[in-house]
C-alpha cells in the first residue's frame, strides 16, 4: 500500500483564506475491496468555488469539513482494480480531492469516468473538457444564447473559464471582449485565445474608467455577460448593457472574503430589461455530454489552445490556491502530483 | 368644439417631483378630420412609471417632451367620429393623456380599442383588466411562473398591479404575501384581496426587521417576488429566496427621484441561483389578449374586487400623482374627469 500525502482544512479563514488554513497529512492507502479502484493522481484542479466552502454558513454547497481531505477535481490513472470495468492504466478523471492517491467506489455512479487522451491531454479533462469548460458552455448556450454578430464578455478572461467562453462564442459567430489583469494575460487572450479586444482592470480601476473603456470596444453595446468576479467590474458592466441583454453569473470571486460586495445600480435591470440568472454547472448534469463533446472538438481542432499554470506537488497547493484566488494565475491552475 | 383642459410638463425634476413641474393649458379640440374620433375622458390613471418619464437621460422610453400633454391612459366615450367602425357612445380605453378630451387617429392600430361595460366598471379597464392587471399577469405568469403550493410575494401589494397579482396567484394555489404601507392597507389585503398575510414596511423599516417578519410569514422561503419598490425591501426578500426563485422587476419606486439605490448582496443571485428579470409590458403585446380574458372573468365572478383613489377633476392629478409616489393612494389611483 503507497503512502498518500493529503490536504485537509484544519481551521476556517477570518476574512482574507490563508496557508495557515490548511494542514498537510500522510496516511497509507487503505486495502481495497471488492468493487474500488486505486487511482494516482497527476493532477489536481484548483478552482475559485473551494474558497466559498472554506467558510461556514449558508451556501449552495455544503462547507467543507474541517479535518478532512479538501475536496478538487482530479485526473489520474489507475493503479490497482477490484472493479470489472477498469483496469490498471486506464486514464481517469474525478472528484479525488487534495492527496495524491484516492480510493474510489467505481460502483457508485458519476464517481469517476475514463477518458481518452489520444486528442486531448489529460490535464485539460480538469479545464477545458471538464467543469470550467461546461461552466463556461452552460452559461453562454443556456443563458446567454447568443446569435451571431451579439457582443458577449467575460471576465476572468484568460481563466479555463474564460478560454472556454472565447473558443464557444467565437464558433457562434460573436463578437467576443475579455477583461483580465495585465498586459500580458490581455495580449495572450486576443493572439491565442480568440479574443476581439481583452480589457486590463489594472488600468481601469474603477466604474467610470472601466465603462468607458467597454464603451469603445463594444461599439454595439453588450448583449451577454459571464460573471465570474462581482464588484464593480459588473457595475461597468451593466453601465453598457443593451436591451434585454442576459447576464448569467457564475463566480463573485471579490466577496469570497466577506467583504460586502453591493451593485450599485440595480435599477438598470429594468431600465434595460435585463435577465440576471445563478447558475451552479453540477446541478445541470444533462448538458454535460453535449457541452463535453463540442469542447473536446474544439480542444482537438486547436481552436481552443488552454494555457496552464502548473505548480509542482501537493505541497504547492495551497499557496497556488491562494494566488488563484488574487488572479496570480495565467490560465487553468493545476497541481502536478506526480 | 368643446373647449380642452390640458396639463403639460413644464419643466424637469431636480430630485423629487413638485405640482410647480406641470402646468394647466387650455386650448379649443381641433375639428376632425376623415378616420379621426373625438373621446370624453371619463377616467385619467395614474401610474408609476410616469415619473420616470418626467427625468431626462436614458430609460427604456423616451422622455416626455417638455410643454407636452403628460402621457397617460383613460377610459372615455366617443362624441363625435369620422371612422366607421367608431359610434357616438361607444365606451373606449386608450393613451389619451393628461387632458379632458383627445382626438384619435382610429386608422392607426393599437390606438384605442372599444370596451364592453356590462359586467366590468369602465374605470377597471384602466387598472385590473388594464395595463396595471396585464403587468401583474406578465410578471407572475411569463417570469415568475409558480407551481401550486409556492409562496410569491408582491411589494405596493393594494395597487392596482398588487390587487392583480393576488388574484391571478390564488387562482394558481399558491401561498400569497403581500408588503404595504400601513395597518389599513395590510388589512384590506388580507380581507379583500385574498392575500394570506401582508406585512407592513411602515412597522418592519429595515432589512433585518423586514426580512425576520418574511422568515415568519413564508415558512417554506420565497419562490417568487414581484417587485414594485427596490431599495431595502428587495434586500430583505433576497435573504429569504428559496433556491432557483425568480424575481420579476417592474419598478423601482424608490429610486425615481435619483436617490442611489444599491443592491446589498447581489451574491445571492449566485448563492440562490436566482433568475432577475426585468420587463416593460407594452414590450409583450402577444399575451394582453390572454392576461385580459382571464383578468376580465376574475373581475367579473367577483375574485377580484379591485378599490380606486379617486381625485376629482383635472386639476388635482398633480397632487393625486405625487400622492401616489408616496403611496398615500389606497388602490388604483385615477382621476375623474367628467
Amino acid at each position: 500500500m503507497p503512502q498518500n500525502k493529503q490536504i485537509v482544512l484544519d481551521n476556517r479563514p477570518q476574512g482574507e483564506a490563508t496557508v495557515g488554513n490548511f494542514k498537510l497529512v500522510q496516511t497509507d492507502t487503505p486495502a481495497l475491496q471488492d468493487g474500488q479502484v486505486l487511482v494516482q493522481h497527476h493532477y489536481l484542479s484548483l478552482d475559485p468555488y473551494m474558497r466559498g466552502r472554506m467558510n461556514d454558513g449558508k451556501s449552495y454547497a455544503q462547507p467543507q469539513p474541517l479535518g478532512q481531505v479538501m475536496i478538487g477535481g482530479t485526473v489520474g490513472e489507475v493503479v490497482e482494480s477490484r472493479h470489472p470495468r477498469y483496469a490498471v492504466g486506464d486514464k481517469v478523471v474525478g472528484m479525488g480531492g487534495w492527496q495524491q492517491y484516492s480510493v474510489v467506489d467505481a460502483t457508485t455512479p458519476g464517481t469517476m469516468r475514463k477518458v481518452d487522451t489520444t486528442q486531448v491531454p489529460l490535464s485539460h479533462y480538469l479545464g477545458a473538457v471538464g467543469m470550467p469548460g461546461v461552466t463556461a458552455w452552460y452559461g453562454l448556450v443556456k443563458i446567454i444564447n447568443p446569435k451571431a454578430g451579439e457582443t458577449v464578455v467575460v471576465s476572468a478572461a484568460t481563466g479555463a473559464v474564460g478560454s472556454a467562453y472565447a473558443a464557444v462564442a467565437k464558433a457562434r459567430g460573436c463578437r467576443v471582449v475579455g477583461i483580465a489583469g495585465g498586459p500580458d494575460k490581455c495580449a495572450y487572450a486576443v493572439n491565442e485565445l480568440g479574443f476581439d479586444v481583452c480589457l486590463d482592470y489594472k488600468v481601469h480601476t474603477d466604474v467610470k474608467s472601466l465603462s468607458q473603456a467597454l464603451k469603445e470596444a463594444c461599439p454595439d453595446g453588450i448583449d451577454g455577460y459571464f460573471e465570474n468576479v462581482g464588484g464593480y467590474i459588473l457595475d461597468a458592466v451593466l453601465l453598457r448593457t443593451n436591451a434585454f441583454a442576459r447576464i448569467a453569473v457564475c463566480g463573485m470571486i471579490a466577496g469570497y472574503d466577506g467583504k460586502p460586495m453591493p451593485l450599485s445600480n440595480p435599477a438598470l435591470i429594468l431600465i434595460n430589461r435585463l435577465k440576471v440568472q445563478g447558475f451552479i454547472v453540477g446541478e445541470h448534469m444533462e448538458v454535460w455530454p453535449e457541452a463535453l463533446a463540442e469542447l473536446g472538438g474544439l480542444v482537438a481542432s486547436g481552436k481552443l489552445r488552454p494555457r496552464e499554470s502548473v505548480a509542482q506537488g501537493l505541497e504547492a497547493a495551497p499557496e497556488a490556491f491562494l494566488g488563484l484566488l488574487k488572479g496570480k494565475n495565467f490560465g487553468k491552475q493545476l497541481v502536478k502530483l506526480i
